[in-house]
């Protein structure tokens, strides 16, 4: 059984085919500049050189029809024919409080991701946009969303409700919802696999950290918290993102800037995190090489923010489940940087941590880097959207 | 040697004359609707009936005098004449980043207070007025002030700078500052001493939970973090106030419910905390009534949501120092509520904390309320803001 998974947002497009049979990636691209001048398809094959298609493509309908035409294609292609793709996974961002689980595509789903696209207008309406493409041009094959926000609806009420007017919640839906479920939901799995113990047993705090960055508390298997809220500003420092910051000071800078609302929000979202600390990028590889090449200090102090509050969160989920026996890096900057691993790990030696620093220079690999004495075990796992994506939909039309 | 201690609101003022020879509180008394109808002043001496003056007040200098009336009255009086009172000691909620220590006032320090006015403008302009009315009536008495902010000046950059743009920092002035400076001093000093150790030597949480509430992290006698912002509405849950939420909320909000930027203020600092999940009251008894009498849900689940919020906060300080060696509960709900205190630390069984229950019963008093065998000490102790401030002054004009 194949599996396509689909990513859309707003004029951009990922996809993965995947081999059920043995979860095998068979072909992986990413659509770009879609709606806009300089259309293009890059699609990458294992053993093979990147393949690049350019055309116009004026929506995401066209879009998925390139991609299609281009998984089909006898010579680029991985597929003899399209009836091959038994089923298409759809990543959604926001499932609001409807959706626990990834859910079979139907009317009445579609109806309900619209009603809770107000929650995230940025992210949903892609999302919606993509499923109705392909269900256009695949009338006939089972579709499934999986919603990055199922995963963290075990939180319980005291960690989900902010202390705002109770109205808030029940009018608006303000909440915490969280973000990168099935990231942490696909890392925490892995690590209980790696200790050889079910994940019922197990406290685990998963740090997903890229350029979106969030850290969950995961006991028994279930999230009972997690760093990123409402949206997905809130938490740790990100790439562009504030994280968590006092909230008087968004009516403060409206005023003595004169902000609007949408400045404002483009403010802590684009231009703050460690680009707006380090003033010199949002790429995590950029700042170190600032800060340890060049000594620039504001890049030296945009690190030394983000691993702090790494720290701190891992510290409160510590508190959350009154105990932890295993931390789980993963995401870009968790797969890939020893330094911040060692940063956020060094002091947390009040809980028996001890990394393994030969170990710990490893990158992108799947691996223990505690030393066995740790009280608290240390893993990398790379994560795999897309494969629990896949999981998910052929459990679904099973 | 004898210190009046001034504390002024906007309609009100609080004082209290200490006897530096045996740290006595030989009167202390509210004045309150300074300029409405209904002025009142109400005067506490030990042993005695309270004594209350009603008559208008137009101001604080008219209050000041009331209050130096009271205090040298013969009947009611507690001192023979003004001259008596050495110096003043008085409360500033801010004094930025230019003072990191109480000092004396001159007209140089009265200019640094208008400064930074615009950073407290609900707190900080009342002392200044207070201060003022005091000069004139005191002229020749010397006078200090003590700030909120002061002690939380020991911050290391990666814990007072938020992941903003930089120039917010530079340009408006935007970094945590930190709150309750004076409690979470005196209360650590306190510990340190029941300990019978050297606070240099000693990781120690302040907890100090009141209808205003803050947490600070001391390592080695210095605030470290805390957890009030750049204003008094971060950190955790209070009373009214909502603490942390997600930023992206605000703008949210202000859209949704078309709040201008007074509104939201108004709603986050006013309406929220404990307060707005409850329905009930600000007033963590009223709550706590009717959650445990009248089995009130949404008052028992504003009592979890602050309870976790104080556990995680404790957590992260855990991690951001690296270890804790006491945990220290003060003000009015950590000094009184054994509920609240068990609560937070019998989830936190991971540090090796145990309680000791017939102890932590008390109310009010300083106490240790962990077992001999606790990994972690925890102490109750009533905090003393206006003898921190006094002997402050003291400090100051010997």
């Amino acid at each position: 059984m194949k599996i396509l998974v689909i990513n859309c947002g707003s004029s951009s497009l990922k996809y993965q085919l995947i081999d059920m049979e043995n979860e095998k990636n068979l072909a992986s691209g990413l659509v770009e500049r879609i709606g806009i001048e300089g259309s293009v398809l890059t699609q990458k094959v294992e053993g093979r050189e990147k393949y690049i298609v350019k055309t116009p493509m004026q929506d995401h309908k066209d879009a998925i029809k390139i991609v299609l035409n281009v998984l089909v294609d006898k010579e680029n292609g991985v597929i003899a024919d399209m009836s091959e793709i038994s089923a298409v996974g759809h990543r959604v961002v926001h499932g609001g409080e409807k959706y626990s689980k990834s859910v079979l595509i139907d009317d009445e789903v579609m109806a309900a991701l619209e009603e809770v696209a107000k929650l995230a207008p940025l992210h949903n309406p892609p999302n919606i946009i993509g499923i109705n493409a392909c269900r256009e041009l695949m009338p006939n094959t089972p579709m499934s969303v999986v919603f990055d926000t199922a995963f963290h609806q075990t939180l319980p009420e005291e960690a989900y409700l902010y202390a705002l007017p109770y109205e808030l919640y029940t009018n608006y839906g303000i909440r915490k919802y969280g973000f990168h479920g099935t990231s942490h939901k696909y890392v925490s799995g892995v690590a209980a696999e790696m200790m050889h113990k079910d994940i019922k047993d197990l406290k685990i705090i998963t740090c997903h950290l890229g350029n979106g960055a969030s850290i969950t508390a995961v006991d028994g298997g279930k999230s009972v918290d997690t760093s990123m809220g409402f949206t997905p500003l809130a938490g740790i420092v990100m790439g562009t993102r504030c994280g968590d910051i006092d909230p008087a000071i968004i009516p403060f800078v409206m005023k003595e800037m004169n902000l609007s609302i949408e400045e404002v929000n483009n403010l802590m979202n684009k231009k703050s995190g460690v680009l707006g600390v380090s003033g010199v990028s949002s790429d995590f590889r950029d700042i170190e090489d600032a800060a340890w090449k060049e000594g620039n200090k504001r890049a030296q102090l945009a690190l030394d923010i983000f691993n702090y509050r790494v720290r701190q969160t891992v510290g409160s989920y510590v508190a959350a489940m009154d105990g932890v026996d295993c931390i789980v890096f993963t995401a870009g900057l968790g797969e890939n940087s020893p330094e911040t691993r060692e940063a956020v790990c060094s002091k947390l030696s009040y809980l028996g941590i001890k990394l393994d620093l030969e170990k710990n220079k490893s990158r992108g690999k799947a691996l223990e880097i505690s030393t066995p004495e740790s009280k608290v075990k240390v893993f990398v796992v790379p994560t795999n959207e897309e494969l629990m994506i896949a999981r998910d939909t052929m459990n679904l039309i099973k």
